[in-house]
């Protein structure tokens, strides 16, 4: 790396609803293109942005990572409150800071935190609809949590992603996921060390028809055995989700 | 009243972001112009409806109230959902049902809660722009607690009413005043008789201002007594209200 060039990590909150998802695209505006421009712009120098997770369209995220090198005097930890000045309101740098040069979001070792939101009730209140999905089907959230059971730990979530994704492995692994209702809300809270393409809103969109009674907790496990796509629930739509942590491994402990 | 006429009672949620407040107006589109629209459409009438609360620009309501006459044959309790289907996602009829034919849901006796969010932290998580103010000055909760007593009870609220609106009288009664902090936000929940034009964004707004130390909490008795709108604080900004309940009193009650 050049002398007095260094890498930049911010952690980015936003709301996704008026984005065609993170990753920068021919058309639509996206999170990506949009930090891109702003970041360019404040440091006179062309910036690109890598991600950690590259959300769908409508995705929402509490704090997303985004890396990238600059030669730019400006300290790091200055940045996060030059870029909100001129970030629309939907998009905010909640932190930035200098890290390793060598540092990359995608390449490292992290556990990422999904929340998939679902009002379950007659109709949902109309400020919760871009943050949550809606059915007025009855769930039985302990047949979701039943199910969930079946999706912990290391399996091949081949029926969980969408075909056509480029991907060495299909095998992840999920440490952690719970299901919980409060009130109408049904929170489905996933935690794991690399997710598939649409994976989360396929094991939400599962377990809401195991919850509504299309089919039992333990057919979850020959979802997971038949390795093909059509085998697994539908995929829920994107405004329920929210990407909420990604907790960054310390190299040093591996 | 003509035979066959009645009278009757919705139920209405909306996210006030896009919308020019409640009362049909000029310019803008309006809660009750949508209303009434979606009315006319569906029952074949020319229907006016009148609500309990004329919220402003950019304020939610979970359940105003709303109600109208019909010839229709249409029963009452159907409407909700046909009108749901028409109407966009934004506004949502909770429930229908016939009433008297004198009911008027503002010539009754009522109680009205509203609530107003504040997050109070450095940055706001985007999706709760559109729903909290947001203020990164940092809150003496138990301040805004001590200042919010001098308002229960039955006070002229002339300081707490914006200038120019026409009301016989300027006293009215807050059964319930409370501030509480969850995290990094601030719940102020009011409930009362009967509320001034911008009256509770104006008590948010003074609330605001001593929480953040521009005031001692006992000051808010002399803003009380002074009597003039430039007594007491700023009046905050719509996105932070919401219209939680309107509670009417059985008449057999008086």
């Amino acid at each position: 790396m050049e002398q007095n060039k260094k890498r930049v990590m911010l952690t980015v909150a936003y709301d996704g609803t008026n984005y065609n998802g993170w990753q920068v695209q021919p058309n639509g505006v996206t999170i990506e293109g949009v930090l891109n421009e702003a970041l360019s712009e404040l440091l006179k120098e062309e910036i690109t942005v890598v991600g950690a997770s590259r959300t769908d369209a409508g995705v929402h995220a509490l704090c997303n990572v985004a890396v990238f090198d600059t030669c730019s005097r400006i300290p790091a930890e200055k940045m996060s409150y030059a870029l909100n000045t001129s970030l629309p309101e939907d998009i905010r740098i909640v932190d930035s800071k200098e890290v390793d040069e060598d540092f990359h979001p995608r390449h490292c070792e992290s556990k990422k935190t999904y929340e998939y939101r679902i009002v379950n009730s007659e109709f949902i209140n109309p400020v919760k609809r871009l943050y949550c999905h809606h059915t007025y089907l009855k769930c039985d959230v302990e047949a979701m949590q039943k199910a969930s059971k079946y999706l912990i730990g290391e399996h091949d979530f081949k029926s969980f992603c969408t075909v056509g994704a480029q991907v060495e492995t299909t095998v992840r692994t999920i440490t952690d996921l719970e299901v919980s209702r409060k009130d109408d809300e049904i929170m489905i809270r996933v935690t794991g060390t690399g997710f598939l393409y649409n994976m989360v809103r396929i094991i939400a969109g599962t377990l809401l028809d195991v919850g509504t009674g299309r089919w039992e907790p333990a057919y979850v496990k020959e979802m997971l055995e038949a390795e093909e796509r059509s085998a697994a629930g539908p995929t829920a739509p994107p405004e329920g989700l929210c990407l909420c942590s990604v907790e960054i491994m310390d190299r040093n402990d591996f």
